[in-house]
């Protein structure tokens, strides 16, 4: 279920790209997982917003509101596992972009 | 067709994510757009590579050395146009942020 576009606060707000390619045999342990880290995300501090596609590629990002409330959810506990996991089983490849978002317009 | 993730200078360079719901009926003539854009991007200045995902949601990044590329990028005639197109005729809705790249790692 793709999540509608967030409202976001005024710029600057921060902005981790997260674009990954699983391996084939990423199954319903990933989907359980990626299911649980959407729920744990939602109530940590500092976060405003997802937004997520995959075809072959798989593009998620999401948005806070600084460079610390992003480092707090890397270290996480849970968040932590579900990272090793991804590594030793789900994913071939992700490269993860912190960025500062400094311009935004919508139509 | 997925371009291969891009190798990228390193940190700071720039992001544009561009998030797009489109209308139902975008057709081959949307098709054959974005295909014209993908050629004509590869040789516009200051472009280092983009990435894209769709599916109930499009989600494209594209990475660039300044902000003057991106800035020259969205003033490009043929891209001008395309952008018309698209307010006029493809997209529901999108949402364009231009960020700075302050870290990156991948696995």
């Amino acid at each position: 279920m793709q999540p509608r576009l967030p409202d976001m606060p005024t710029v600057p707000y921060y902005a981790v790209i997260f674009t990954s390619i699983k391996q084939p045999e990423a199954g319903q342990d990933y989907v359980d997982m990626a299911r649980e880290m959407e729920d744990l995300v939602r109530n940590q501090p500092g976060y405003l917003g997802h937004e997520s596609a995959r075809d072959s590629l798989g593009i998620t990002v999401s948005y806070w509101d600084s460079l610390e409330a992003i480092a707090a959810w890397k270290k996480e506990a849970r968040h932590r596992m579900a990272q090793q996991l991804g590594r030793e089983k789900w994913y071939q490849h992700y490269t993860i972009r912190i960025c500062k978002v400094e311009k935004e317009y919508s139509f």
